[in-house]
């Protein structure tokens, strides 16, 4: 039997040359767009809705809809909102059967560019060992899509491709030849038993450093917090379980 | 004293984010454009002119130049020019004095992106120590532009960047966060080795495989087989030394 084929995409300025208009597109922003979306759904978010501007994002607002608004931007809650992009706010808060729209820098620009020609599924380190086992159950062909940062190439997310990668490979179903694919589970490898001394130097990191949100790297960087996967269906991000 | 900035740009549709216009750029194609350079100073060739199309490179024989021409697209020679993008025949034939026209599926396209606004230098395993040595002496912000493939990124490029950026940053003189600068020196520590074998699965080992170019590839891995360092001017490569 043939292999399925298996890519990673590693910044969305690449992520043409990797379309196939086929694959399941896992997309991955660690620090922390798609880490609060797994931890949004595993404390009883019932749907999330990623847009790309902070303005479509008002728009839910200012048509009076009960929604929680989350935003970022270079990596700062946007004012006005009612989150930024901490996952953990998610766990300060009740959001039990609630509605968050969300807009990001790269996390939800990246599913937009996803979702035009592609099934997207959303993967994170909370969620990893889910994800693997819930993709090699569906059978296809997977794109495992890094948000990066601003269209370069970043640590964090290709952290988790290599992870992800790794458990599809060892399955014996999928094709690991891909060159980013083998990077990347190479980077893993090295980083797996300390992902945080690992990414210390790591240009997000210091990013976020100023920032002063340590708390949400070490809690995005834990691996399988919660088995919900986050698919997208008709615009809305939904939860399957694996 | 602030540190000299390095980047590892990993394919050339990323270049345009991380020009800057006043770094050197290294243009890399281990496989096999860059190495032919290397080499072809090594074994006398006075200059090279690389040209990004096969129309471009022919102009020279219908002017009736007595240069060497040297064409290569997806892997194989083409047809009616002189040579192909294998390095070993520098080493086979006379080349002493000679002019060199050449063009590349992917390492004649950096060498054009990165000439618009920035210098450039060439290299490869063939030169590394010695490319090092002479950025150190230049004292300027670094670029390492690997050509990849087909705007893809691959791993043998990868691997050189880590290399050569790993002078760079032991010296002291550079600041190595960039995340690409740290991926890509892990890849070379782990594969540094056995570069063969670390390649053995990658995607274009496997595509030049099959044209049965093995003994080129073996060629392009070796280390420090010269102290030229081809660079780029009046759009021209010529070589000086480290």
């Amino acid at each position: 039997m043939d292999k399925r084929n298996l890519q990673v995409c590693m910044t969305p300025a690449l992520f043409d040359l990797y379309a196939d208009k086929k694959s399941i597109v896992v997309v991955v922003d660690v620090l922390r767009a798609t880490s609060s979306m797994c931890i949004a759904f595993e404390q009883g978010v019932e749907k999330m809705i990623p847009v790309s501007t902070v303005e479509e994002a008002l728009e839910y607002r200012n048509n009076g809809l009960d929604y929680i608004l989350a935003a970022e931007r270079n990596g700062a809650p946007v004012k006005s909102f009612d989150f930024g992009n901490s996952p953990q706010v998610y766990i300060d808060m009740d959001v039990q059967g609630r509605t968050v729209v969300m807009t990001t820098t790269n996390g939800t620009k990246s599913i937009s560019i996803a979702k035009k020609e592609h099934d997207v599924a959303i993967g994170s380190l909370l969620n990893l060992d889910a994800i693997a086992k819930w993709l090699i159950v569906q059978n296809r062909d997977v794109i495992i899509f890094c948000a990066g940062w601003k269209d370069k190439f970043n640590l964090e997310d290709t952290l988790f491709a290599g992870a992800l990668a790794q458990q599809l490979v060892e399955s014996g179903l999928y094709d690991g030849s891909c060159d980013a694919v083998q990077a990347s589970q190479v980077l893993w490898e090295q980083a797996k038993d300390d992902v945080y001394g690992f990414l210390e130097n790591s240009s997000h990191r210091k990013r976020l450093a100023k920032l002063d949100i340590d708390s949400d790297v070490h809690f995005c960087l834990k691996v399988n917090q919660t088995t919900k996967i986050p698919v997208l269906k008709d615009g809305f991000l939904v939860s399957v379980n694996e």
